[in-house]
This record gives C-alpha cells, sequence and structure tokens, in this order.
C-alpha cells in the first residue's frame, strides 16, 4: 500500500493506457507478458515499462515476465474501477447522447443513474436506458440517489450555475466538456476536462508546421 | 517570424485556451486588456501570461496591455485556423455525427468535406449537410478532392487497415477517436488523440482520491 501512495503523477497518466492493453492481451487468453513483448505492442520501451510497473512492485518476475489477469486487475484497482461510480449525465444533446451511447461507463469505473436535460421536449425520451429528467428534478434526485460524479454536456453558462449547486448536493468529481473553468473556481473538485475545439486547433497547428516540413514542431 | 519558430511546445499547447479567451472578449467588444485582468479571467498568473505571450513578441505595451483582436488574430493565425484544411469524417455511427453537430470546425481550421461510412443503410443519410458516402467511394474520393485530414470514428481495427491507405492518398492528419497509435506506426503523421475512456479512468482515480481526503493525488 505505501508504495502505490508514491506511484507520480505522470505514471498513473499512463496508467488508463496499460489497463486497455491488458485488457486486451487478458481478453485474449494471454496468461503472461514480459516487459519487451508489452514494449514492443504499446510503443514504449522495455525500461520505460519496467520503471513504471515497478512503482506498485512484485508483478514482474526476472525470466518470466508479468502475469497478464494480476497486473490488469491491479491497474484497475489503483484507478478505482471497482468503485461504479454513481454518476449523472447533465444535457442530453448530440454530444451528451453519443457519450451515453457510445461509451462503456461501467467497464470504466461509472454507474450512470440519471439523466438530465433542461429542455421538456426531451423529457422522457430514452437515453442510456432511462427516462430523461427535467433540471428541475435535479436537487431531489441527487438527494435521494447521492450522484457523486456529473457529466457536463451543458453551455458554458449552464455549468457556471450547476457546479456550485452540486457540490452542495455532494456531486464532488465532473467530466467536463464545457469550457467553464471548474477548478479555478472550486479547487476541492477531481475533474478532467475534455475540450475537443482546443484538441483540434492543435491539430491545425501540426499539420500547418508538418506542411512546412518541421517535424519537431508537428508533434506536440 | 524568427520569434514564431521557438515557440515551445508547452506554450503552443495553451495557445487554444488564449484564442478561445481572446475569441469571447473580441466577441464582447473588448479592445485592450492587461495581463493583470486577463490572468484573473484565466486563472494564470500575470507573470505566466506575460511570458508566453512575449514569445510572439511586439503585444504587449507597458501600460496600455494587450490589443485583443490583434493578438486574438496572431494566436489564430500561428495556430493555422486560417487555413480550412480540408477534411474527411470516417465513422458516422453516435460519435461521428455527435462531432458533425457539436464543432463549429470552420471556425477551428477545418473545412468538412466528406463523411464516410461503412454500413449501407447509412449511405445518403445527412450528417453535416451531406451525403454519407461508402467506404467504397472513399480512394476516389480522395483524389478528387485531396483532404489533408481524417476524423477517425471508426472500430480500432478500421483505422489501422485505413491510415496506410489515406497515408498513400495524401492525408496527412488525424484526429483519433480510436485506440490505434497512429504516431507509433507512421512517425511522419499529425495526429491528435482523443481518448475519452483513458480520461475517464484518470477521473475515477481523482474520485478515489479526493474520497480519501487526498488533494495531491485528486489533481492530477
Amino acid at each position: 500500500m505505501s508504495k502505490r501512495e508514491n506511484i507520480s503523477t505522470s505514471v498513473i497518466k499512463r496508467l488508463p493506457r496499460y489497463y486497455r492493453f491488458l485488457n486486451g492481451l487478458n481478453r485474449d487468453g494471454v496468461v503472461r507478458i514480459s516487459s519487451r513483448e508489452l514494449s514492443i505492442r504499446m510503443g514504449l520501451t522495455a525500461s520505460q515499462i519496467r520503471q513504471d510497473l515497478n512503482c506498485f512492485g512484485g508483478f514482474g518476475q526476472q525470466g518470466y515476465g508479468y502475469n497478464v489477469e494480476q497486473l490488469f486487475k491491479e491497474i484497475g484497482h489503483i484507478l478505482g474501477l471497482q468503485n461504479l461510480h454513481k454518476t449523472i449525465l447533465i444535457g442530453a444533446g448530440n454530444m451528451g447522447r453519443a457519450l451515453a451511447s457510445h461509451i462503456d461507463f461501467e467497464h470504466h469505473g461509472f454507474h450512470v443513474v440519471g439523466v438530465f436535460d433542461k429542455k421538456e421536449s426531451m423529457a422522457g425520451q430514452m437515453v442510456h436506458g432511462m427516462p430523461v429528467r427535467l433540471m428541475s428534478g435535479l436537487e431531489d434526485f441527487c438527494r435521494n440517489n447521492h450522484p457523486e460524479i456529473a457529466i457536463l454536456c451543458t453551455p458554458d453558462e449552464a455549468a457556471e450555475q450547476l457546479v456550485p449547486v452540486l457540490l452542495k448536493l455532494g456531486v464532488m468529481g465532473y467530466w467536463n466538456f464545457t469550457h467553464y473553468d471548474i477548478v479555478a473556481k472550486h479547487p476541492d473538485t477531481a475533474v478532467q476536462n475534455v475540450h475537443l475545439e482546443d484538441n483540434l486547433m492543435r491539430l491545425s497547428y501540426q499539420v500547418s508546421a508538418l506542411k512546412n516540413n518541421d517535424m519537431k514542431r508537428a508533434n506536440i
């Protein structure tokens, strides 16, 4: 346990990728894998992999490699995926609905318990196997169901108004598709931002650099 | 111009955020802004902002601040947003369609010229104001229209088969929603990956840390 608490931020950021690869190997029936094999599949160096995975120790054995299932489970555990955090989706427009049908929440530590939208015409439509609720019922729902996480697919202004309300209701984690900067205003929250347009602008920069044969600038 | 080429990767990564804020200010009719004002709005320090924006010099003036419109345009120019890169969307499932209706491509440097899907039942359906084309027509379309960028919303295996074909047809930039690691196999490409599930797993880690009152681990 003490080892786990010392894992660096950069290793944590790479863990989801290890989790994905190990999941695939496990599914394919692979029982063990050497750091060299794993490095080839993941496009990392074997020494990087050994360094990363040694952080939580005891899995790699000289001449044996890693036990795939054990490592997969341990990484899932470190990521907290066994928790099934109760989650609400707010905003059932195009993006919200696409996430609801595209993402396998339950396999990534989340249990979607409610979907909300402010549009009356949306009320009762089925999203993620449940009827969309109106925002007027949000506070009561949270008091009764205690969601910990909100997926915000609303306009930016709505997010700004919603977060303080949700915080008071115990929602501490946010998967934020808006541009409202939650952490700046509420540092005591857990937030992952998905800023798709920012991503797209970086790609524009990279392609422009590539056209100028500037590979260094193309790989940001 | 020489100044521009020396901009560091970390500054480039922050530019889309500056662009968004300056866009908002410009739209609201703000003509100039001090680094201090901008820092409050963006949740950065004034000295960070001065350091970042001095990279491409000549915009901030002591006692005057930044000319919003000029800075906004210059950052857009550095990001290559004036280029309108010809773009194709491959995979018109939930995520592809959501992106097509959610993202303002044209304001972020991209011009979507074609939408493709392998499902015959999708053919002819309207997405982003144009009929979905079948994959069988992809190569001819690229030869005639010369798209530079592909948005990949396909299964991972399809992406692995598609990228070499697209590369030969001149598609050098990829907005990659699959888990296929394009850069590892094709280093001479410009790629932005959007790995939504990885993001979600990081959030799970953060929320678990937050519940243990471990703020350091909650802010990765």
